[in-house]
């Protein structure tokens, strides 16, 4: 056969996922009737709920660096993917992984799998099947999840007079990638920041705690300004917002100074919760996040109209035209 | 923000979305409670049943070329995952589909979207999420179908005595595959062949009337031989099987001549089913399958032991070490 080539695959697709990814230390759940290794995986949905599915890439030059460290990348292809389901207030159940690989290098298939298991038995994710292809490095996960039937926590709830909270330091991540290439600062307190960036960790717990509470909720993963934008498009509401309330870190300030705001507005990567409460609730909220690990801060207020308004020491604050997401 | 770039994106997530995968015209079903546009979607999954979740990558320079019609890029992307599905048993539900392309080309999105909503319209999938993503050129897709609890056809029921089955013409897509390289055969009948691998078929009917009839069953991705010894070796079997019975294609036979079996027994991407029957349900087995599109032949007997023999006339056959799978 004159054309055809011969085998040219660069990794054992069986090797690959027998040493990386089907060991039987993994996650057990007894939903999974059937996991990695046949045409496809065989689960069971938990009854009267509903499931919620989210899916996301990473693409090496995109979301990472060909330096950036493999388990990184393998807690990060996951985070990004519990962190929408903390959005709409659901737990985790499984995952697939298609990951894609220029050629199988242990050192980095078994570093990535180290950052992806470690976060997975976390949160008890059982990886339930995936791909192993040839080619550009990246990593397509889906992960599933489940929630009270009709009670997942949508965009789209935010009423006039609800208040607006943010979870955590939102900036700390893009503050991290940026000290991730001036390498002199990372000595002088910026550690917490790259690993804001390297191993952001999924409001998972927060998420489901907010259901009953939270009237609508998104992930910030493009920029707090563009996040709170979309989920006020999706409420067809606008907002007052306090600029000298976004919770710019101690590190942050220190390390960007003046930069600290516009960062912490428009950078992305941060998978903290952005969410609105009715006011009556705000109580119960209070109380609530009171034992998280991570703090809240009230950013204002949900008003009609379709206007996002910042504002800072009672003057209108312009948030700049910038964004650091992709590399 | 000295090091910090301003948007780099080559394509308009939102606009992508919204204009080639979010239409309404798309398949909608009662079982979708939030489709594209949250941070996740949200199903119901059937009572009663389980769930079955495949996910496979194409990947440019892998799985196709950069000529490659983008129409055949999206039947293929959503296909080669329902075949998954119809090696189960299962009937398909929802898909979320992740795209990496490298810069946002209409028409090149407007021909995938075409190729892959035909096929997910002709069996009702919903295309309920996903993510686009710059980056080289490349699908992700997961799917979901339900299957009466615990009635999956897996790999691994095939008995000594089973009969093992196979639908259509196994080599005809390599062998269209070989021909998109040999412009000048197409003209002499290939158009099948080329279609065969443009655009397979799912065998989801089929998969799904298989139910309580195949004991085993997997679908032909990698090679009738190679997937022969696959399910056999989940199912701790060996098989006596004839070569001569290996239902070539008239133009298969016509355009590749002696090639022909081996391309048949080695090449990839054909998508037909494969499975095993026990003796007392061949009949059943004939009759139903006497009113398929696609025909169904015997190719011998599952034995004892580990060993896949393949016989021709009489006489022990060895199937040549080729494959022709990836680019």
């Amino acid at each position: 056969v004159a054309a055809a080539r011969g085998r040219r695959r660069s990794l054992d697709e069986f090797a690959v996922i027998e040493r990386f990814f089907s060991r039987p230390a993994r996650t057990r759940r007894t939903d999974v009737v059937l996991g990695i290794g046949d045409d496809a995986a065989v689960t069971r949905a938990p009854a009267g709920k509903d499931l919620v599915i989210a899916t996301d890439t990473l693409v090496e030059g995109t979301h990472f660096t060909a330096d950036a460290p493999a388990r990184s990348v393998g807690h990060r292809s996951l985070a990004v993917n519990l962190s929408d389901l903390a959005a709409m207030g659901a737990e985790p159940l499984w995952a697939t992984l298609a990951l894609s690989v220029p050629e199988a290098d242990a050192d980095w298939l078994g570093e990535f799998s180290r950052g992806f298991f470690a976060l997975a038995r976390r949160y008890r994710v059982a990886l339930i099947g995936g791909d192993t292809v040839a080619g550009p490095a990246g990593a397509t996960v889906t992960v599933h999840g489940c929630v009270a039937a009709g009670r997942f926590v949508p965009r789209s709830g935010a009423r006039p007079g609800d208040a607006m909270y943010v979870t955590g330091h939102p900036g700390d991540a893009v503050a991290g990638r940026l000290l991730l290439d001036r390498s002199r600062f990372a000595r002088r307190g910026g550690a917490a920041l790259i690993r804001a960036f390297l191993y952001p960790e999924p409001r998972l717990r927060e998420g489901r705690a907010l259901l009953g509470i939270a009237s609508a909720m998104i992930d910030v993963s493009d920029g707090l300004h563009d996040d709170a934008r979309k989920l006020l498009a999706a409420s067809g509401c606008g907002a007052d917002l306090d600029a000298g309330a976004v919770p710019v870190s101690g590190a942050m300030r220190r390390l960007f100074r003046e930069e600290s705001l516009p960062l912490a507005l428009t950078g992305g990567d941060d998978y903290e919760l952005l969410f609105t409460v009715p006011r009556k609730l705000e109580p119960r909220l209070q109380r609530l996040a009171a034992r998280w690990c991570c703090p809240i801060t009230r950013l204002g207020e949900v008003t009609t109209g379709k206007a996002v308004r910042w504002h800072l020491g009672g003057r209108a604050f312009r948030v700049p035209n910038l964004t650091f997401r992709h590399f």
